[in-house]
Protein backbone atom coordinates (compact mmCIF):
# COMPACT_ATOMS: atom_id res chain seq x y z
CA UNK A 1 0.00 0.00 0.00
CA UNK A 2 1.57 3.54 -1.11
CA UNK A 3 1.07 6.62 1.48
CA UNK A 4 -1.89 9.01 0.83
CA UNK A 5 0.19 11.90 -0.90
CA UNK A 6 -0.24 14.94 1.44
CA UNK A 7 -1.31 17.69 -1.15
CA UNK A 8 -3.90 19.05 0.49
CA UNK A 9 -1.03 21.28 2.75
CA UNK A 10 1.21 22.22 -0.24
CA UNK A 11 -1.75 23.32 -1.99
CA UNK A 12 -2.68 25.24 0.73
CA UNK A 13 0.61 27.15 0.97
CA UNK A 14 0.46 27.65 -2.87
CA UNK A 15 -2.36 29.69 -2.71
CA UNK A 16 -1.24 31.55 0.52
CA UNK A 17 1.78 32.51 -0.97
CA UNK A 18 -0.21 33.33 -4.89
CA UNK A 19 -2.71 36.21 -2.08
CA UNK A 20 0.59 37.35 -1.08
CA UNK A 21 1.81 38.29 -4.45
CA UNK A 22 -1.30 39.87 -5.15
CA UNK A 23 -1.60 41.62 -1.99
CA UNK A 24 1.96 43.05 -2.59
CA UNK A 25 1.36 44.09 -6.03
CA UNK A 26 -2.65 45.40 -5.92
CA UNK A 27 -3.79 45.78 -2.08
CA UNK A 28 -6.22 43.86 -0.34
CA UNK A 29 -9.15 46.29 -1.72
CA UNK A 30 -8.40 44.92 -5.56
CA UNK A 31 -8.06 41.20 -4.23
CA UNK A 32 -10.98 39.12 -5.64
CA UNK A 33 -10.95 35.33 -5.17
CA UNK A 34 -11.25 35.11 -8.81
CA UNK A 35 -7.62 36.86 -9.23
CA UNK A 36 -5.89 34.61 -6.50
CA UNK A 37 -7.18 31.50 -7.90
CA UNK A 38 -5.22 32.46 -11.22
CA UNK A 39 -2.16 33.77 -9.99
CA UNK A 40 -1.93 30.40 -7.99
CA UNK A 41 -3.01 28.13 -11.01
CA UNK A 42 -5.97 26.41 -9.75
CA UNK A 43 -9.74 26.62 -10.12
CA UNK A 44 -12.30 28.75 -8.07
CA UNK A 45 -14.07 25.74 -6.88
CA UNK A 46 -10.55 24.18 -5.61
CA UNK A 47 -10.15 27.64 -4.04
CA UNK A 48 -13.33 27.68 -2.15
CA UNK A 49 -13.05 24.06 -1.11
CA UNK A 50 -9.78 25.87 1.09
CA UNK A 51 -11.14 29.53 1.88
CA UNK A 52 -14.16 30.51 2.11
CA UNK A 53 -13.71 33.92 1.61
CA UNK A 54 -11.07 36.99 1.34
CA UNK A 55 -10.96 37.34 4.67
CA UNK A 56 -9.70 34.08 5.49
CA UNK A 57 -6.95 34.06 3.12
CA UNK A 58 -5.45 37.36 4.70
CA UNK A 59 -5.76 35.55 8.11
CA UNK A 60 -3.49 33.03 6.90
CA UNK A 61 -1.49 35.20 4.97
CA UNK A 62 -0.91 36.69 8.66
CA UNK A 63 -0.60 33.57 10.45
CA UNK A 64 2.32 32.41 8.07
CA UNK A 65 4.13 35.30 8.61
CA UNK A 66 3.87 34.82 12.60
CA UNK A 67 5.14 31.37 12.28
CA UNK A 68 7.69 32.86 10.11
CA UNK A 69 8.66 35.53 12.91
CA UNK A 70 8.64 32.67 15.51
CA UNK A 71 11.15 30.56 13.71
CA UNK A 72 13.45 33.84 13.54
CA UNK A 73 13.63 35.00 17.18
CA UNK A 74 14.58 31.32 17.74
CA UNK A 75 17.19 31.59 15.45
CA UNK A 76 19.01 34.86 16.75
CA UNK A 77 21.60 34.62 19.05
CA UNK A 78 21.61 31.09 19.53
CA UNK A 79 23.95 31.07 22.58
CA UNK A 80 23.65 34.29 24.08
CA UNK A 81 22.39 34.68 27.76
CA UNK A 82 23.21 38.19 27.97
CA UNK A 83 19.78 39.59 28.08
CA UNK A 84 21.23 42.73 26.54
CA UNK A 85 22.24 40.81 23.72
CA UNK A 86 19.68 39.20 23.28
CA UNK A 87 17.59 42.32 23.15
CA UNK A 88 19.53 43.77 20.46
CA UNK A 89 19.70 40.38 18.61
CA UNK A 90 15.50 40.83 18.82
CA UNK A 91 15.59 44.61 17.30
CA UNK A 92 17.86 43.60 14.71
CA UNK A 93 15.38 40.45 13.73
CA UNK A 94 11.98 42.97 13.53
CA UNK A 95 14.00 45.36 11.81
CA UNK A 96 15.22 43.31 9.06
CA UNK A 97 12.11 42.00 8.41
CA UNK A 98 11.32 45.28 7.52
CA UNK A 99 13.45 45.05 3.85
CA UNK A 100 14.11 41.16 3.64
CA UNK A 101 10.46 40.44 3.93
CA UNK A 102 8.79 43.44 2.60
CA UNK A 103 5.40 41.39 2.01
CA UNK A 104 5.11 40.96 5.58
CA UNK A 105 4.54 44.54 6.67
CA UNK A 106 2.34 44.46 3.00
CA UNK A 107 -0.16 41.55 4.68
CA UNK A 108 0.23 43.47 8.37
CA UNK A 109 -1.22 46.81 7.04
CA UNK A 110 -3.89 45.60 5.22
CA UNK A 111 -4.68 43.05 8.18
CA UNK A 112 -4.78 46.09 10.30
CA UNK A 113 -6.59 47.62 7.27
CA UNK A 114 -9.76 45.14 7.80
CA UNK A 115 -8.92 44.95 11.98
CA UNK A 116 -10.11 48.39 12.30
CA UNK A 117 -13.78 47.16 11.67
CA UNK A 118 -14.02 43.86 12.40
CA UNK A 119 -13.92 42.87 16.10
CA UNK A 120 -12.82 39.19 15.88
CA UNK A 121 -9.76 40.52 14.00
CA UNK A 122 -8.75 43.37 17.02
CA UNK A 123 -8.82 40.48 19.50
CA UNK A 124 -6.98 38.45 17.05
CA UNK A 125 -4.09 41.14 16.89
CA UNK A 126 -4.56 42.42 20.83
CA UNK A 127 -4.07 38.89 21.99
CA UNK A 128 -0.43 38.97 19.40
CA UNK A 129 0.62 42.38 20.99
CA UNK A 130 0.08 41.38 24.55
CA UNK A 131 2.08 38.48 23.69
CA UNK A 132 4.98 40.17 22.31
CA UNK A 133 4.96 42.54 24.97
CA UNK A 134 5.00 39.61 27.47
CA UNK A 135 7.92 38.50 25.83
CA UNK A 136 10.18 41.21 25.21
CA UNK A 137 8.95 41.86 28.98
CA UNK A 138 10.65 38.32 29.95
CA UNK A 139 14.06 39.28 28.74
CA UNK A 140 13.71 42.75 30.30
CA UNK A 141 12.97 41.26 33.91
CA UNK A 142 15.70 38.55 33.30
CA UNK A 143 18.05 41.76 33.25
CA UNK A 144 16.78 43.43 36.22
CA UNK A 145 17.73 40.12 37.92
CA UNK A 146 20.96 40.16 36.70
CA UNK A 147 21.65 44.01 37.22
CA UNK A 148 21.88 45.15 34.19
CA UNK A 149 18.60 47.30 33.52
CA UNK A 150 16.96 49.71 36.04
CA UNK A 151 13.86 48.55 37.63
CA UNK A 152 10.59 48.83 35.30
CA UNK A 153 7.32 47.28 35.20
CA UNK A 154 8.38 44.47 32.14
CA UNK A 155 5.61 45.18 30.35
CA UNK A 156 5.42 48.33 30.24
CA UNK A 157 9.16 48.22 28.91
CA UNK A 158 7.65 45.40 26.53
CA UNK A 159 4.95 48.02 25.12
CA UNK A 160 8.08 50.64 24.51
CA UNK A 161 10.38 48.47 22.91
CA UNK A 162 7.73 47.08 20.96
CA UNK A 163 6.56 50.70 20.02
CA UNK A 164 10.18 51.45 18.78
CA UNK A 165 10.73 47.69 16.68
CA UNK A 166 6.99 49.10 14.92
CA UNK A 167 7.69 52.86 14.41
CA UNK A 168 11.10 51.97 12.85
CA UNK A 169 9.97 49.06 10.95
CA UNK A 170 6.96 51.43 9.89
CA UNK A 171 9.77 54.22 8.66
CA UNK A 172 12.39 51.08 7.13
CA UNK A 173 8.99 49.80 4.94
CA UNK A 174 7.27 53.88 3.66
CA UNK A 175 10.96 54.79 3.26
CA UNK A 176 13.69 52.60 2.36
CA UNK A 177 15.87 55.27 1.14
CA UNK A 178 15.40 57.18 4.37
CA UNK A 179 18.10 54.99 6.60
CA UNK A 180 19.80 51.48 6.00
CA UNK A 181 18.50 48.64 8.49
CA UNK A 182 21.60 48.90 10.14
CA UNK A 183 21.21 52.62 11.05
CA UNK A 184 17.93 51.52 12.01
CA UNK A 185 19.00 49.05 13.93
CA UNK A 186 21.73 51.16 15.86
CA UNK A 187 18.82 53.47 16.71
CA UNK A 188 16.33 51.03 18.03
CA UNK A 189 19.33 49.45 20.22
CA UNK A 190 20.31 52.54 21.50
CA UNK A 191 17.13 54.22 22.56
CA UNK A 192 15.56 50.68 24.26
CA UNK A 193 19.35 50.76 26.21
CA UNK A 194 18.97 53.86 27.13
CA UNK A 195 15.41 53.63 28.47
CA UNK A 196 16.81 50.68 30.68
CA UNK A 197 20.11 51.96 32.15
CA UNK A 198 20.75 52.49 35.50
CA UNK A 199 21.84 55.85 36.55
CA UNK B 1 -25.83 91.78 -5.89
CA UNK B 2 -25.68 89.42 -3.46
CA UNK B 3 -22.15 86.96 -2.86
CA UNK B 4 -21.86 83.64 -4.74
CA UNK B 5 -22.83 81.06 -2.32
CA UNK B 6 -20.11 79.26 -1.25
CA UNK B 7 -21.70 76.01 -1.50
CA UNK B 8 -18.59 73.82 -2.97
CA UNK B 9 -16.15 73.19 0.27
CA UNK B 10 -19.21 72.86 1.78
CA UNK B 11 -20.63 69.72 0.00
CA UNK B 12 -16.81 68.69 -0.65
CA UNK B 13 -16.25 68.24 3.10
CA UNK B 14 -19.45 66.90 3.76
CA UNK B 15 -18.83 64.13 1.12
CA UNK B 16 -15.09 63.74 2.89
CA UNK B 17 -17.04 63.07 6.36
CA UNK B 18 -19.39 60.61 4.97
CA UNK B 19 -16.17 58.69 3.52
CA UNK B 20 -14.56 58.34 6.99
CA UNK B 21 -17.97 57.25 8.30
CA UNK B 22 -18.03 54.80 5.70
CA UNK B 23 -14.16 53.49 6.43
CA UNK B 24 -14.80 52.92 9.90
CA UNK B 25 -17.54 50.99 9.62
CA UNK B 26 -16.80 48.85 6.29
CA UNK B 27 -13.00 49.94 5.86
CA UNK B 28 -11.42 50.38 2.22
CA UNK B 29 -11.92 47.08 0.63
CA UNK B 30 -15.79 47.34 1.23
CA UNK B 31 -15.98 51.11 -0.08
CA UNK B 32 -17.43 51.99 -3.11
CA UNK B 33 -18.83 55.93 -5.11
CA UNK B 34 -22.28 54.86 -4.42
CA UNK B 35 -22.19 53.85 -0.76
CA UNK B 36 -20.34 57.34 -0.24
CA UNK B 37 -22.94 58.74 -2.22
CA UNK B 38 -25.49 57.59 -0.36
CA UNK B 39 -23.71 58.31 2.93
CA UNK B 40 -23.16 61.54 2.37
CA UNK B 41 -26.95 62.11 0.72
CA UNK B 42 -25.77 63.27 -2.96
CA UNK B 43 -25.95 61.84 -6.26
CA UNK B 44 -23.64 59.87 -8.13
CA UNK B 45 -23.16 62.29 -10.48
CA UNK B 46 -22.49 65.29 -7.73
CA UNK B 47 -19.85 62.68 -6.23
CA UNK B 48 -17.79 62.41 -9.19
CA UNK B 49 -17.91 65.96 -10.27
CA UNK B 50 -15.71 66.43 -6.68
CA UNK B 51 -13.90 62.96 -6.94
CA UNK B 52 -13.32 60.79 -10.35
CA UNK B 53 -12.47 57.86 -7.64
CA UNK B 54 -11.89 55.88 -4.40
CA UNK B 55 -8.16 56.35 -3.92
CA UNK B 56 -8.73 60.50 -4.13
CA UNK B 57 -11.31 60.55 -1.72
CA UNK B 58 -9.04 58.73 0.80
CA UNK B 59 -6.73 61.39 -0.28
CA UNK B 60 -8.44 64.05 0.89
CA UNK B 61 -9.61 62.06 4.05
CA UNK B 62 -5.74 62.13 4.91
CA UNK B 63 -5.68 65.70 4.28
CA UNK B 64 -8.13 66.56 6.36
CA UNK B 65 -7.00 65.29 9.14
CA UNK B 66 -3.17 66.13 8.55
CA UNK B 67 -4.41 69.87 8.59
CA UNK B 68 -6.52 69.00 11.88
CA UNK B 69 -2.72 67.63 12.95
CA UNK B 70 -0.99 71.07 12.35
CA UNK B 71 -3.32 73.27 14.13
CA UNK B 72 -3.07 70.52 17.22
CA UNK B 73 -0.03 71.41 17.09
CA UNK B 74 0.11 74.89 17.33
CA UNK B 75 -2.48 75.01 20.00
CA UNK B 76 -0.55 73.28 22.17
CA UNK B 77 1.90 74.53 24.78
CA UNK B 78 1.61 77.99 23.51
CA UNK B 79 3.41 79.70 25.87
CA UNK B 80 5.94 76.88 26.34
CA UNK B 81 9.33 77.91 25.81
CA UNK B 82 11.14 74.81 27.00
CA UNK B 83 12.13 72.21 24.13
CA UNK B 84 11.30 69.50 26.95
CA UNK B 85 7.66 70.88 27.73
CA UNK B 86 6.93 71.11 24.68
CA UNK B 87 8.32 67.54 23.30
CA UNK B 88 6.15 66.39 26.32
CA UNK B 89 3.24 68.50 24.51
CA UNK B 90 4.09 67.34 21.02
CA UNK B 91 3.83 63.67 22.39
CA UNK B 92 0.86 64.04 24.58
CA UNK B 93 -1.21 65.78 21.45
CA UNK B 94 -0.05 62.36 19.15
CA UNK B 95 -1.55 60.19 21.47
CA UNK B 96 -4.48 61.66 22.41
CA UNK B 97 -5.44 61.97 18.53
CA UNK B 98 -5.47 57.67 18.65
CA UNK B 99 -8.29 57.60 21.05
CA UNK B 100 -10.04 60.85 20.56
CA UNK B 101 -9.91 60.56 17.01
CA UNK B 102 -9.79 56.96 16.36
CA UNK B 103 -10.92 57.91 12.66
CA UNK B 104 -7.87 59.16 12.12
CA UNK B 105 -5.31 55.95 12.58
CA UNK B 106 -8.72 54.24 10.25
CA UNK B 107 -7.87 56.42 7.64
CA UNK B 108 -4.36 56.74 7.99
CA UNK B 109 -4.29 52.71 8.09
CA UNK B 110 -6.32 52.63 5.02
CA UNK B 111 -4.20 54.77 3.79
CA UNK B 112 -0.78 52.83 4.35
CA UNK B 113 -2.61 49.66 2.13
CA UNK B 114 -3.02 51.57 -0.72
CA UNK B 115 0.41 53.01 -0.58
CA UNK B 116 1.96 49.42 -0.57
CA UNK B 117 1.19 49.20 -4.27
CA UNK B 118 0.91 52.85 -5.26
CA UNK B 119 4.30 54.93 -5.92
CA UNK B 120 2.97 58.12 -5.72
CA UNK B 121 1.49 57.68 -2.82
CA UNK B 122 4.26 55.90 -0.84
CA UNK B 123 6.58 59.41 -2.53
CA UNK B 124 3.04 61.49 -0.26
CA UNK B 125 3.50 59.63 2.96
CA UNK B 126 7.72 59.60 2.55
CA UNK B 127 7.70 63.43 2.00
CA UNK B 128 5.18 63.67 5.37
CA UNK B 129 7.37 61.62 7.55
CA UNK B 130 10.40 63.37 6.45
CA UNK B 131 8.55 66.61 7.59
CA UNK B 132 7.47 65.20 10.86
CA UNK B 133 10.95 64.08 11.83
CA UNK B 134 12.25 67.38 10.74
CA UNK B 135 10.04 69.07 12.35
CA UNK B 136 10.86 67.16 15.64
CA UNK B 137 14.42 67.50 14.92
CA UNK B 138 14.13 71.38 15.30
CA UNK B 139 12.86 70.80 18.85
CA UNK B 140 15.47 68.59 19.83
CA UNK B 141 17.97 70.96 18.15
CA UNK B 142 17.01 73.96 19.93
CA UNK B 143 17.65 71.96 23.20
CA UNK B 144 20.58 70.68 22.44
CA UNK B 145 22.07 74.85 21.96
CA UNK B 146 20.37 74.89 24.96
CA UNK B 147 22.22 72.40 26.84
CA UNK B 148 19.34 70.39 27.81
CA UNK B 149 19.95 67.51 25.46
CA UNK B 150 22.84 65.77 24.35
CA UNK B 151 24.30 66.06 21.29
CA UNK B 152 22.61 63.34 19.60
CA UNK B 153 21.73 63.94 15.29
CA UNK B 154 18.57 65.79 15.54
CA UNK B 155 16.73 63.59 12.15
CA UNK B 156 17.64 60.30 13.70
CA UNK B 157 15.89 61.52 17.31
CA UNK B 158 13.15 62.50 15.17
CA UNK B 159 13.14 59.71 13.84
CA UNK B 160 13.19 57.33 17.01
CA UNK B 161 10.49 59.77 18.61
CA UNK B 162 8.67 59.62 15.93
CA UNK B 163 8.71 55.58 16.28
CA UNK B 164 7.50 55.93 19.74
CA UNK B 165 4.85 58.03 19.23
CA UNK B 166 3.77 55.74 16.38
CA UNK B 167 3.91 53.01 17.76
CA UNK B 168 2.08 53.63 21.32
CA UNK B 169 -0.43 55.09 19.01
CA UNK B 170 -0.76 52.02 17.24
CA UNK B 171 -1.53 49.90 20.38
CA UNK B 172 -3.78 52.20 21.87
CA UNK B 173 -5.55 52.06 18.76
CA UNK B 174 -4.99 48.38 18.29
CA UNK B 175 -6.26 47.93 21.98
CA UNK B 176 -7.58 50.81 24.31
CA UNK B 177 -8.33 48.48 27.70
CA UNK B 178 -4.38 47.53 27.68
CA UNK B 179 -3.63 51.03 28.60
CA UNK B 180 -4.74 54.72 28.94
CA UNK B 181 -3.53 57.57 27.11
CA UNK B 182 -2.25 59.33 30.42
CA UNK B 183 -0.54 55.78 30.69
CA UNK B 184 0.74 55.73 27.22
CA UNK B 185 2.24 59.33 27.23
CA UNK B 186 4.36 59.14 30.54
CA UNK B 187 5.73 55.42 28.51
CA UNK B 188 6.88 57.76 25.24
CA UNK B 189 7.86 60.86 27.35
CA UNK B 190 10.23 59.07 29.68
CA UNK B 191 11.27 56.95 26.64
CA UNK B 192 12.28 60.34 24.76
CA UNK B 193 13.83 61.94 27.79
CA UNK B 194 15.92 59.38 28.55
CA UNK B 195 17.22 58.73 25.02
CA UNK B 196 18.21 63.02 24.80
CA UNK B 197 19.51 63.13 28.56
CA UNK B 198 23.16 64.15 29.05
CA UNK B 199 24.89 61.84 31.62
Amino acid sequence: MTPRPRVAPLRRDQIVRATIRCLAREGYANLTMKKVAREAGVSQGILHYYFPNKRSILLAALARFLGHLDRLRLREAPGARDPRERLRALIGACLSVAVEAREFWVVFVEFWGEMMHDRSLLRVNARLYARIRRLIGELVASGIRAGLFRRVDPEEAGAVILALADGLSLQLTFDPRARTVAQATRLGEEAAMRYLARR
